[in-house]
């Protein structure tokens, strides 16, 4: 099998999915030969990954651990709320890649938040917004110039995570016609953000399929990470082996999809 | 035919779809007994109505014409993005409709942005978030003891605009599912409010329906106003005119839907 993509750029890689995306990238037969790791701080404290911290602390010993086995993985600083520290994490990306462009960039980093009508505060709600929503879609417009890099460097036709390639890591919390399990767990500000990111994966479709970029909203399933808890009923190892098959599988055909880590179509 | 409601609240009422609303309603043969037309700055500057002001200043004069003429029109202030002011609109509110509580609440207030992906702004799209989901969801928050109360005190059955309901203005440059002329209009910021404010009222029709309280998300159609520019097909008479016989036609049925002004069904 032909690897996924020369090179990936997978955020919030220090944890979750984040970080088994990475390790499966890293450990498949044929790896892309870069393997952009980048969360907001990966020489974080050296201590446990961050089970239960909840606090917005990084911690990212295994993620370190998982660097140190294979030289395909570079460690890179990337604060998706910080414009600075896109651009930074942008030039050092470049510098690695020299002229051949980044062709998959995973949108993984993303909070949750469980805030109900009742216990709804503004400012949590845009802090879920700025992260879910702005922060990815600040990331696309500025590594946008090493997808395109990549696009043209491949000499590939059509669209296709090898040639050029947007995933959003998405939900299937933010179908709006799903509208699943409302009264049980309202969380208004993710489902709304994950709403909205949605609509910006199909706009980016629309806007960039002309310049051979292909654009698809992912959802992981149900879990188990500090995200997803431990009730959750799927391992992070099977989600992210699905997609990992789903991304080798997208084309023309699926750009601007909304699927889940089997494959299936979800409706908006 | 009865009226639509005893009583209804607008935001944003002091032009465009929003004036024209309390315009209508309070024209109507059967006019509700009381119409909260609200604004950030109802004794505004008195000026000509803001044609191509474009800049966030609210001229008022139009509005306060109106209520001149109509004593079912009781002007009051209200910024749906600063919560005390929205908790003090609601205390004005309940005194006026004393134990009866508020029948219908239109969030209406709403701005637009044409970011592209070239010119997108982190602090200008969570503006646009602040005012187009997070805002309305705050204002349903605070007056939803006064619908509840109005839910309760008609002595209906089943859901309608006369015993207590939220009309969420929309529009269809807010479905994902269309995704409507991106490459010539992507507007990232105000597409993703919008997805993300019709993920709101999904969420708010599940948690509302067993208090008696339906929430609808209307597309207005492309409209004549300082929003739509004078390039839009339709005028607001028209518009506000389907819209009302829209809502009139609301009920359990429609919960939760997406209707455009002429009561269409459009895909999230």
């Amino acid at each position: 099998m032909a690897a996924l993509a020369r090179s990936v750029l997978v955020t919030g890689s220090n944890r979750g999915i984040g970080l088994e995306l990475v390790r499966q990238l890293a450990a498949s037969p044929r790896p892309p030969q870069h393997i952009f790791a980048t969360c907001r701080d990966p020489k974080g404290p050296r201590g446990k990954v961050s089970v239960g911290t909840g606090n917005g602390m990084v911690l990212s010993q295994a993620l370190q651990e998982l660097a140190a086995q294979h030289s395909s993985i570079k460690l890179v600083q990337l604060d998706t709320v910080n414009l600075p520290s896109i651009q930074g994490a942008m030039r050092a990306v470049g510098y690695h890649l020299k002229d051949q462009g980044l062709n998959l960039l995973i949108n993984n980093a993303g909070i949750s938040s469980h805030a109900t009508l009742r216990s709804l505060d503004s400012r949590e709600m845009l802090n879920v917004f700025a992260t879910n929503v702005v922060g990815p879609l600040q990331v696309v417009k500025e590594f946008l110039p090493l997808l395109e890099q990549a696009a043209k460097s491949t000499g590939k036709e059509g669209l296709s995570c090898s040639r050029a390639a947007v995933i959003n890591i998405s939900t299937k919390l933010g179908s709006i016609g799903l509208c699943l399990r409302v009264p049980e767990a309202p969380m208004y500000p993710y489902r709304a953000s994950k709403a909205a990111q949605n609509m910006v994966t199909r706009c980016l479709a629309a806007e960039l399929q002309d310049k051979g970029i292909l654009c698809v909203a992912i959802h992981p399933g149900w879990v188990k990470t500090d995200m997803g808890t431990e009730e959750a009923p799927l391992t992070v190892e099977h989600s992210v082996r699905g997609i990992l098959t789903v991304l080798a599988s997208l084309s023309q055909d699926t750009s601007g999809a909304f699927l889940d880590w089997e494959g299936n179509s979800l409706p908006w």
